[in-house]
């Protein structure tokens, strides 16, 4: 399926499609065999499991701004292995985080995917190195020393990716996130929190996507930021709606968790109805964003189907 | 003190220009107010405190190749600002790995240059959290968006950053040094587990400096990491040393803790004795690979200099 998409968009196929060349990149840059088992430590960890949301939202928004990631020219394309390498970058830093945010000093979770989480595997100690690990290892997909890549693309990624994973991003968000448990949050709070535990990574996501052929006009890197944003805080509010309304089963993961441990959510603060309809308004939002890009409507198709599935997803 | 040192070179004089400049740029780069108190954790973990091995062996290597790091220049030489960003940047995973090092989960270490580790100062999970952001900090740090300098170096640096902290560097090394404690390790299997444990960062600390203006040609590469290579090997060797000769007031850390714990060292392996020549050794030979490199023997008297007081250090 080639990129700026026609009117038979087929997101199934593509996301198929997509989701095997994330795998088999993912598969192939971690090496099993590296030292005292650590190398698979980070592909337990990493490997078949997760939504790939992150790597989906890079290459749809790289497909947004024109480059063609059809399987057959990824290798030797420049800008569409700067795309590639940045899903999965970006899905090593979420996959570090989710191995730390298990561990028991943070939220002491057994169940990750429907599997056991990285340390309960690995025991502490590796679950804490193979997070350690898997953050250097983003960085290093995104500095390929072979000539792929304009070092001006590489630069911008990680400078993109740095910021969004640090302090001031995503480690910020979950430093708030620790310290607001059992304490009432007013909306904006909780948004402000949400902005950086979830929504930096995922707007990103988007943002490394669209660099990855080289800086788009402010018009295109501002919509498809705008769209990101209002995704993002869209996934968040989904997550606490079905933090309430699903089963562990379903969500791969321990559900009611954030209730039971008085953590403050969008459903606390609004209600589950008001939630809901504050979802759908952030999807209608994220769509509004796209068309406000000045991209063609076919090209922007999966961004826009990414985020149907984001509101509608039942995990 | 200018560049392309004459022969009237002090070392203290020199070192203490160059550690005030990274003392600086740190206490600016770390932000105090960021998301609940995680800039603070940060700053405790990485500043006021430390030898700054690291960040003297970038500068030391990037004025043999050239750079002028003379104070009132930094700011506007790209080469210089690119030299000083990577020394704190080296320094950052340096700290970073310290923290989590001492985590319960790790070393359970409660003592750290004098002062309580991070953990015990700010609970465990802001430890955590507060490693894994001074690891982003350290990618930020090296990708100025402003033009300050080339994407070229930027690239280069992050890659070789990356690749030292990672699973096939420092992570990996420390992996080792878990899975090791207890196991008799041949003299080649422990130097292997500290090549990656802290050699890997050392050797990158050389190199860092050394591409800061472009990437020089092989045989001063090559030399200059040669150079790293021995020194970084010595490092470990006299660390095992003071572990067994030296007291915690003096190491500013638990003395005797390898011995205790049963871990292999250059002193359970060889005997004090020839480890302390083996540390004289590879001293010697740092300074054949300086002169190897083909820079004049001048530009080269801060890295051997910097050789001289690893070797020579009493903590």
């Amino acid at each position: 399926m080639s990129s700026n998409f026609s009117r038979e968009f087929n997101f199934q196929a593509w996301s198929a499609e997509r989701l095997a060349q994330v795998e088999q990149f993912l598969k192939h840059g971690i090496d099993a065999h590296s030292p005292a088992s650590l190398g698979q430590a980070m592909r337990y960890a990493v490997l078949d499991g997760g939504k790939r949301l992150r790597p989906l939202l890079v290459m749809a928004a790289a497909e947004a701004v024109g480059v063609d990631l059809e399987a057959a020219s990824v290798t030797d394309q420049p800008s569409s292995l700067a795309a590639l390498r940045a899903a999965c970058a970006v899905e090593l830093i979420h996959a570090y985080s989710l191995v730390h945010d298990d561990m028991p000093c943070m939220d002491n979770d057994v169940l990750r995917r429907g599997k056991p989480t990285v340390h309960v595997q690995f025991g502490e100690a590796q679950a804490l190195l193979a997070g350690d690990a898997l953050q250097a290892l983003a960085f290093e997909f995104l500095t390929p020393q072979d000539g792929s890549t304009e070092f001006s693309v590489q630069a911008a990624q990680v400078a993109l990716l740095s910021r969004a994973a640090g302090y001031q991003g995503m480690a910020g968000g979950q430093a708030i996130d620790l310290a607001s448990v059992g304490i009432p949050l007013s909306e904006i709070q909780l948004r402000q929190m949400h902005r950086l535990k979830t929504g930096a990574l995922l707007l990103c996501s988007v943002q490394l996507g669209a660099v990855s052929a080289g800086k788009p006009n402010a018009q295109i890197f501002n919509g498809l930021s705008d769209f990101a944003q209002a995704l993002g805080l869209a996934f968040q509010v989904v997550d606490d709606i079905l933090d309430v309304t699903a089963d562990s089963a379903t969500l791969g993961k321990t559900a009611g968790k954030d209730a039971a441990a008085d953590k403050p959510t969008y459903v606390s603060l609004l209600g589950l109805v008001k939630a809901q309809q504050l979802a759908e308004e952030l999807y209608a939002e994220s769509l509004r964003a796209l068309e406000a890009s000045g991209l063609h409507t076919a090209a922007t198709e999966a961004l826009g189907a990414l985020a149907g599935q984001v509101v509608n997803r039942k995990n």
